[in-house]
């Protein structure tokens, strides 16, 4: 859910969004940093040969597998989109046609949203309008995994897919780049490539967290009214779509304020994990420390630097210390208008704009205690209606969010589960 | 807050629960651990020597100066308790008469509930019918402080007078063991005596923390209803009393749930710190983890409990589990009566068990939405209110937070500063 109604932009400004959430996409940029480090290696540091190969030749290798990637899961998303709106739902096609939007725009624009984690779509009621539409959820949960949580797993089966497809066709020089990339991941310093155990029991965590997520709101929410008039095959759809989306897409298929508080704590939860937390074995969580140390080394030189990201505080206590500054700033509205401005609704606002996801609880006027006559329901996400100091913290708290990978090499977060 | 109406009570009945209160405390069971260790040398695994010196003398001389801070603690804690009432505010004393309450009883029930962070008065309103007895209010503060999160700074104190005065004294032998004791603080494996400037650094951190709450709830709550009725000064000591509390003690002088939803979530994140969490230098914090794996590994023995402690989730999970658990119970009322159940009032319930402070924001009929006409306020704890299901979820949540101590060697509570 956005801060503002999605329908106001015109086409032309619909394309250039897409393009923008695209090039600010995390694999795309991690591609281009990829290629970034092949032209200009001799900044970068990297080891000229990984035992024995050309590390140069390797990381090539690596970024044109990930272009690769991006093309295919691209193409093949917008092509699914496409396809169900032109062929299999005429009445989802009516509800585009009804409000202006270009079936190609909202395609490229949904499906690019979905890879890149982003959470928009065109239409001001975000995937709610669609909530009947099983058929679109059921093409857009495997666009939320591939682009974001289980890319590190895809990106692996890829490479091993090409390992043995040179294999067969006996081209050794791929052969010997897979066997390097598959066995060396760590030392490539690609942070999205990850050893093969971690990259399987990323696979059974993602899963696992959408079961257990699947099993919780299905027992709470299965008669409640944000899932009225749904039958038992789109409810189970629907709510499959809100279990895949809570960990980082952030499209909302019912009114989030609608579901029990066990809920959103399970959310919260879920948007603050970052995207590769993973049950690991003891031993393994210590490779992985090592790796990520690893990873830093690299990047950080000076000594003062490192000093002073030493001397920071866990995410965790940021996070706290956010909430409670816009607790402060808001306190009026928390005081005259509790149930909407709950301690709640703010913190789910907060861990959502730091997970980068975008759930909201939004802002419903019968919610109000003693209810003024001119206050009007809109689309909007909850803190629209912030006071302006309230929304600087929530940008701050984004931004931080998105530093967050840089941050991850002592694996405070991760050592949450 | 309890959860019960302390004036139920007889005479007899408060002096049952002082003893009870006594030897249930921290350090009182910690000195009986000392004092066993000597008794059954053979079957604590404890080094016999210490860098050349019989360590079952220094246990034994550790665990008298303890018994001596115990006793000089309480007489004169107590005393200054009598003396007041006596000699000071007869206004204070009559409010006792009223309710029949005596003051012998009333000061050694309040002295050693202070002392081990029991939080109990024997009065149904708890600390607040105090609230303009400033006199009273700081004769109690150092006694939260010297009981508990203190207790390591000050008994090294203790021991390092002792020292001093038998050094003056040509006690030879005493000399000697305070020297030991003060060195290898961490051989001897008392978990409340920790290194020289870990002491220090505690101080620091405890006046911190009183600081930086008694800075924001001036700011936020000066004027507020809470503390209407007072001057300024009874004011500052009603605030510096409230901020002492909150890490441990959790004697209320004021209703809880008057204060700003900012003020309740730094309560949250205060009743959650372990007593002795303190600002480190980054190596210390490493010595510090070292010595407690050192700890640990004398009392794991077998390899089985050590894997099975390592599987264990993180303690911060375990009460997001416990919190989720209580809400799916509440659910209903949590619907019909959303101001009084809101998740900020249970999560503060919960860690506030977790962490035996007994900080509750109560229930209050004025808040319902669609009040009954049955309710009338009492004095309970918010919990009193709970259904049977989600109190049996709170006990667990008490005993799981009195586990805490033996879990720490991870240090990951540690870690969240």
């Amino acid at each position: 859910m956005s801060s503002i109604e999605m329908e106001v932009f015109s086409n032309s400004q619909l394309i250039v969004l897409t393009v923008l959430m695209f090039i600010g996409g995390e694999i795309f940029t991690s591609m281009v940093g990829l290629h970034l480090r092949r032209l200009f290696k001799k900044n970068l540091q990297i080891p000229t040969t990984l035992e024995g190969f050309d590390s140069l030749s390797l990381i090539k290798f690596l970024g044109f597998v990930v272009l690769g990637y991006l093309l295919i899961t691209h193409i093949v998303g917008i092509g699914m989109i496409v396809v169900y709106f032109l062929f299999i739902s005429s009445f989802a096609k009516e509800i585009l046609d009804e409000k202006g939007i270009n079936l190609v725009t909202f395609s490229f624009f949904t499906c690019v949203s979905t890879l890149a984690s982003c959470g928009f779509v065109p239409t001001n009621e975000n995937m709610i309008v669609f909530h009947k539409n099983s058929g679109l959820l059921l093409i857009l949960i495997p666009q939320i995994l591939v682009g974001n949580t289980l890319y590190p797993s895809c990106l692996r089966f890829c490479i091993w897919v090409i390992g043995k497809f040179s294999k067969d066709h006996h081209n050794d020089e791929h052969r010997l780049k897979v066997d390097y990339l598959l066995k060396t991941s760590e030392e490539i310093g690609y942070i999205h490539l990850l050893p093969s155990l971690h990259s399987c029991l990323l696979v059974v965590t993602v899963f696992g967290f959408i079961f257990i997520q699947f099993v919780l709101i299905c027992s709470m929410e299965w008669d409640s009214n944000g899932f009225s008039g749904l039958n038992s095959y789109q409810k189970v759809v629907a709510i499959l779509f809100l279990s895949t989306n809570s960990r980082h897409a952030g499209e909302t298929i019912v009114n989030i304020s609608s579901l029990s508080s066990a809920i959103l704590i399970m959310f919260i939860v879920m948007m603050y994990l970052p995207p590769y937390t993973s049950f690991l074995p003891l031993n393994e969580k210590q490779e992985l420390e090592d790796h990520f140390r690893h990873l830093q080394r690299r990047k950080v030189r000076s000594k003062k630097a490192k000093a002073w990201q030493n001397l920071l505080f866990s995410q965790l206590s940021y996070l706290i210390i956010f909430i409670t500054i816009i607790c402060i700033i808001e306190r009026k509205k928390m005081v005259e208008d509790p149930i909407n401005f709950s301690v709640l609704n703010i913190v789910l606002e907060v861990i959502s704009a730091y997970g980068n996801v975008g759930f909201s609880t939004g802002y419903s006027c019968k919610l109000q205690i003693h209810p003024p006559n001119d206050c009007v329901d809109k689309w909007y996400g909850f803190s629209a209606k912030w006071s302006n100091k309230a929304k600087i913290v929530l940008i701050l708290v984004m931004m931080f969010g998105r530093l967050k990978k840089f941050n991850m090499d002592g694996g405070k977060a991760w050592k949450l589960v």
